[in-house]
């Protein structure tokens, strides 16, 4: 199937992927005084002298909106928050189907992140949580920093943090299918973005100690004047060794390459040149860094794509929906790096039949999406973000 | 039954009156793909491309938020914006049973106008139209005549517009009753709230003569230099004779009350000095400014309430579902005089059974609603204000 074309004609026919509907009857008299005037009166005067009723008494406690300013959607890039938007219903539809989560999708008509972090803050009263999706990096790393400090209920970018996760999940179940040990592996990330930096950054709390990152310009070194403040805070995290050339040197003896990146940009030679054992993560969306096939004849032993086409595709559809859900359920402040971990584990042990082929659970598995819920809510309880 | 003691405890176990359902089936690996990733690009792409198809391949043209500041909600006043959010939901279920019309309750943490229209103008790319809810006088006339110039989506403050076209259709079947033209009658308003100054002008237009506003202080009077912008504005509209005096002093010999102030503020003496076949519309809420009890008493020969339990409630709910169904229908460019005047005489129309305690269809019939939405989307074909 060509899914692109048959995708727009569904969209013409859907209108819509998600709908809001009422949770109570108002067909009567006195449904209607009860749902609205008068008897709303009581229900808002108690949230007037107590505010933390508004997660009992409105739908606040299962609600996150599902917000862009259109700058990095998909692999599209700065297409605009209208055009945006069915990115974000989907993403609302995923929210409930997997996470039983009411998510709302917003696209904000601004590029300024003070203008962005303003009016998400304007409006976190509404919700119990915020989803940030596909802005642009650097931009979304302030944005998001900033909404963390300043607001009290969960902020997440999933586009860092939701890859970061499932990209670690995979990674834990690859190692064990490669016999290898975290500790000891070198690990090559090319892309430099929201989803490269948050990958990094993740992989190295998560006990990963050899790391080199590339961007289109090649390997990103400390002491680089020309890098952004997001590549030299990176920069001076990994390649410890100050090695420096292309992604072609980088990938030399690496035991797994992980890319975030563009298309192509990877040749069967660079993958030969890696360790034996060699993971391979190629995930640039819509047309991956090397393909599957490439890569498997240029004798990498696991290899994940972005692909629903093929094994083992590593899509943070399997983390947001739970993970919201597990922070929800425990009211948590905020979304930290123990929950996150609670959900990487949480994932690598649904899959019963681990193999080279078979490393992720399907995206569409509700068992993975419960599960990460759980360990998400339990992690929260355990390192203190949960209220309830 | 003590409805905001029950509401309460009913709001408690519905833990929120509204919720967002998924249109479309994610539980297998194609469906993901169209729904989602990669088939999404291509509606993505085709919205970048013609900004418009947003309203067909996503559910924009169905959409629209109920936007608060908590100001002025209910009757309650300045209650904060989460507190305002049982309200907000409420309308967003009755947008949903009444006119198909999927509502988003969001509540924005500013009283400042200028920052109030900027959050708004930044997420209209999300809607089809906008209805703006409970936001106090004069702040609300600011916010919506700035809105209304500066977006091309219909924008509706509803405690305004949606009270003067319901206000409209009970004077309307009101005057049939007692046998008079609205080019003869006189007119006092009490309240001069953002209610009371959109019926005054709204009555206006639709041929009242003779009208006298009041607020706390008395009679409404030109040249009066204590008056605020918005009141100076009304006041040169109204009170020709530029009568001074109290509310007392105003009714007078006049052949319609129109209260949306305070309790009790109207005695039987004030009413029985009114002309013969006196209308009473007493709306002040949840204390009326007389009962209905005492209006007919002191010789009203109609009586209308904003209360449920009593005959001929006057409630907005008959207006703003169809009103937005008819308007989001047609795709309209805004919400003219035309279209409300439309909604107006439709909702008088519906009422089979004319008499003094029945002027009204009640809020939850059905057949009233859509009467609403088809006759505002052929004013709105007439008007020029219709895109489709």
């Amino acid at each position: 199937m060509n899914y692109r074309e048959e995708s727009l004609k569904r969209h013409g026919e859907w209108r819509g992927k998600i709908e809001v509907v009422s949770r109570v009857e108002v067909d009567t008299r006195e449904k209607l005084s009860l749902a609205y005037t008068p008897g709303v009166a009581e229900p808002c005067m108690a949230i007037h002298e107590n505010i933390e009723r508004s997660f009992d008494l409105t739908r606040r406690w299962n609600t996150v909106p599902v917000i862009t300013d259109g700058t990095a959607v998909l692999g599209l890039g700065d297409i605009g928050p209208e055009a945006g938007m069915p990115v974000m219903e989907g993403k609302c539809a995923l929210f409930k189907a997997f996470g039983g989560v009411d998510a709302i999708p917003l696209c904000i008509r601004s590029k300024d992140p003070e203008e962005i972090i303003r009016t998400i803050k304007l409006l976190a009263g509404s919700f119990g949580g915020i989803n940030l999706e596909d802005i642009s990096a650097p931009r979304c790393f302030e944005i998001e920093r900033r909404l963390k400090e300043e607001l009290d209920i969960p902020v997440f970018h999933d586009d860092q943090h939701g890859t970061a996760v499932v990209m670690a999940a995979a990674l834990i179940n690859a190692l064990k299918v490669v016999n290898k040990k975290i500790e000891n592996i070198s690990v090559v990330i090319n892309g430099a973005g929201a989803a490269g930096i948050a990958i990094a950054k993740y992989l190295l709390r998560f006990g990963v100690q050899k790391m080199i990152l590339c961007d289109k310009f090649g390997i990103i070194c400390e002491g680089d004047i020309s890098l952004n403040s997001a590549h030299a805070e990176i920069a001076a995290l990994t390649n410890r060794e100050r090695r420096t050339g292309t992604l072609k040197d980088a990938m030399q003896g690496a035991d797994v390459f992980i890319g975030v990146s563009a298309a192509n940009c990877v040749s069967k030679e660079m993958v030969r040149s890696m360790s034996g054992g060699a993971i391979v993560f190629t995930c640039a969306n819509p047309v991956p860094e090397i393909s599957r096939e490439d890569a498997l004849e240029a004798g990498a032993a696991v290899v994940g794509t972005g692909s629903s086409e093929k094994p083992n595709q590593i899509n943070n559809v399997l983390v947001f929906p739970g993970l919201f859900r597990g922070a929800l359920d425990v009211r948590a402040r905020d979304i930290d790096f123990q929950m996150m971990t609670a959900a990487s584990y949480a994932i690598a042990s649904c899959v019963d039949d681990l193999s080279a082929d078979r490393i992720l659970p399907y995206a569409y598995e509700k068992r993975a999406h419960d599960a990460v819920a759980q360990a998400v809510a339990k992690a929260a309880r355990a390192s203190g973000m949960a209220r309830l």
